[in-house]
């Protein structure tokens, strides 16, 4: 019933960089604006922005130990997921596993607990989004397992999906869609760009999107 | 039902101004204790300080279509206010919405709903008070309306009403008392420096505002 | 009913300070895993670390009477700690407050309740762990006590104990426990600086820990 | 400042009859999905359903001295609606209470604050819908407004406006738009009996509201 | 990308029994302590206890359009399960809807999101887990999908797994092991009547389990 | 470190008695409005109202070993009191455990943490008051202590204090000071029991209390 799954799929390292270039909020409108998790999973510091293929980990409460069992299977440029059983804020990871997963290669955390050692994370620039902050530490006594699929803060993945996380939260996109997603949020982004230019220059959303007549339509009246 | 009030009044901006020297915690006081919204507002960014008009959005749940109505209405030195029919997290405003909002003056954003493009914000400096972070999007479907009363995050206020925003969270005051309340609240801002002075030189509260007496008179003992 | 302690015993400047190189992380572990505050209690800036004697204030909602009384009892290197006799988000505690408590020798506060003032308090470099923060003020009504036994963020701690706050949270050690707890952490301290190294080098947990037979024992499959 | 407005304007008792029977959900439809006060608003025992006019009370956190000088100002058929100055949780309202106020013909409370006697105020038959339930007990020391505008639970409203308030919740119906309010809600209930047979006997809602050419249009697919 | 999947697989009816009469807490044990829903899902009534093959919508916030489309789908037995692709406490169901529901033979529902006509529920006993509860209105905007695989409430499911549902909360067990957990948890069941009968009578878990030896060998002390 | 308090102390049992009758708001409020644990400790039925000596259990999250333990140590009257090492809304207890702790006299439970078999638990009348209900499982792994000191949602109680719960929540009582607090409670309720004669009979609390004159000396205006 426990089990760690060693080689997972992963998706080419090009189409995980071009999503790590257009951040969450552009990720998740690409892919029809799902697969974001809960937004209580904020970042330990401000400015990380990652992508990189998901190594799993479902933990029982309060017990990080198959968090070293993870780190085994991290390759250079994974990131850390980490969901639990059992509702938990208890400090699963702190400087001491960050130093061993970044040996790995591993770009960063997500958990669905507690982090401490923020001080020392925030120095090492080893990016983690969590729901609680919090010193509280676990034992290693009970089996959870590794590379399954997790329901982490709402979402549902599988080992090897593409997470990007930045400022705005962690958004996850299925291994098998990664390509056409990364293809569909490049466009947005230069959508973007030209619209930026435009509004920049004062004009109105109203007339860039041609909003008024439908606004007519339905009913809204200026008073 | 669904309307936008075009011309709405505003208060003097030496009036505005002077609020905005004094922050909230002061304007607070200053106008008996009133005004503040909830404190699950907070800052994307630390240390911006603003005061503004109110040009008030009521939007539909997890609808910004209402937000580029809104922006037409803006003056320089405005701040959009957005109240929710309906409680929602997701992000209705990000960089494209806020170029524009900058592009018309506005100051910053007041939001009982989520934001998000934190990153692109903070380096454009739009500051935001907001419930939550999130890059969950949102639809152009529904009407709502602008620079009607709202209550936003518990607090009633009216379009032109001057909002007050800094690290301490946001605060309104009613437009026809802001000039009464700018008074009131620079004659606490002096009175305060020199209570600083006093305590920073090691003088006790219990003696600068002689409490001693108080304190034995409804009992307390020291022992 | 409401006293003032005034003469608290407090323990040796030289532990206090061997807890405050620790952190909180380190001394909640070297000392079974007790004495965390709720994890809600977060500082309002990034960075600060200290330790020191809790002067403690237990204060009734919405009143911050105690406050003045409870600064006349610090001494130089001293924590406040204010617990609250029924739940309140207000703000307590703003920059006046802390100009007389600094210029007392407080380190810091630690507050179940709210703090305001707080670009000030930063600009000050006086840190606050808190509950909220808000501009909410409070009055001067009611009786408190100071240097009694409270329970603050679920935490039950005495006057003069030690209290140890960085951006991992808030932690109480005994002041009868401190020289012990003290010399555990240190040597945690050491253990896991060479901990680092060897996980810095690339080693795994599993082989350093040796955590590989046991964990088969228990049944995890490698699939 | 601390005011009691003693001569408030009531609507017909006919009128707000008709909106009791009519129940919360209908009455917040009818009146264009507007008035809802936050859904953490929950009554201490189900099946109690009410209507009447609301006598505000605007109190200071944990201090319940306006209840009494609110409940001078109740006539019969009339509901008292507490809104606090801080959030409070604390028990502002029990047995003793709900007994002068139901003397003086008052049909129930709703309180953004906790209450107490819950065993009690049950076999009473006097309804709460509150935010919490506790037996925090609060001062008489600060004053507050009788009768005065209030936010309570996150929507406006003014001494005189219906409450509604069942199983489902509360509902504020503004004074001036109570008649054509309760025209609506009954045109409303009407219009329910008879859809609800039909769906009773199997007739599926997609043929009933013809609305299965507007799934294909939008784009719905069967597979 | 909207897609209704039309048929279903479901369990056999005799195993889906054998399930309700286990209950949620049993079933939830027998599968290895997975499948359960957020614990904040609660009944709006005490008592019932349901299991069925679960008919998943996906909805967008505040719309409900999708349950009339569902309803088409259920067949006697069946559960209603909806999940919401952003956070929403509006009340999606009321009396109409549930009619219609049960004319179909639905046993009941589970809903991310909100519940409103309480008072009419619990009379036609049509039992629902919910989130929230709240007459906040919905609209009939936008598209969803039904019987796709959702995250409602933090667990994974798929249309035609099983809900087993009571006071305790909700579990889901996947259909393809639904056999094999039926016969664990009346294993269970029959295992758990003979220790009741024992501890009734004065018998401790002490012995009964033998524990003492294991919790000597951990080093509890008893002083 | 991990101990078994064998003999403790406990009240008389008339005194306790006394305790029960009156109740927890009574009771709270004649020992000066302390020891009420956190307002989210609700019962899961309605209507139970008991006292009893306290049987603290310190337990480990997810961990429900240590009740196990605690069973023993019960005599007839006493109430069990969880409180964890750390957050945890697992269901520590259920109807197993409590046919052993009711074979043994156990009046009802206290648990910061999570109940369940709710269904059975109300049948055999055995009341808890919890923080939450869930049938998440919990394991026997670790040690925890029985009859220590611990904090109980907020609040702070030695084994051998009285316990007080009923629909209000639960309050704790030193066991030093229980016999005055009971008789001070028994004034309160006398005292109550006239008051509510003269409030059925229309007096005033604005009279009776005298309150007129100090509420004009406040400032209160009526208009």
């Amino acid at each position: 019933m426990n089990v760690v799954v060693q080689n997972i799929e992963r998706a080419d390292q090009s189409v995980i960089d071009r999503l790590a270039n257009c951040g969450v909020a552009t990720v998740h409108e690409a892919q029809g604006r799902k697969g974001l998790l809960a937004s209580y999973m904020r970042p330990i510091y401000s400015g990380a922005c990652i992508a990189g293929s998901a190594v799993t980990i479902l933990a029982p409460p309060c017990d990080n130990w198959m968090v070293h069992v993870a780190i085994e299977q991290i390759k250079p440029g994974d990131v850390l997921v980490l969901a639990t059983t059992s509702p938990s804020d208890a400090g699963y990871f702190g400087d001491l596993l960050a130093t061993s997963a970044q040996a790995r290669g591993c770009l960063g955390l997500i958990i669905d607990a507690g982090v401490r050692d923020i001080k020392d994370l925030t120095e090492m620039q080893f990016p983690v989004w969590s729901k609680a902050i919090g010193a509280q530490g676990t034992v290693k006594e009970t089996l959870g397992s590794v590379n399954v699929p997790v329901v982490c803060a709402g979402a549902a993945l599988n080992a090897g999906d593409i997470i990007v996380a930045d400022d705005d939260g962690v958004c996850v996109v299925a291994r098998e869609e990664a390509a056409e997603v990364a293809d569909k949020s490049e466009a947005r982004v230069a959508l973007e760009e030209e619209k930026r230019q435009r509004l920049a220059g004062g004009e109105l959303g109203l007339d860039m999107y041609k909003m008024r007549e439908r606004l007519a339509e339905k009913g809204l009246k200026y008073v």
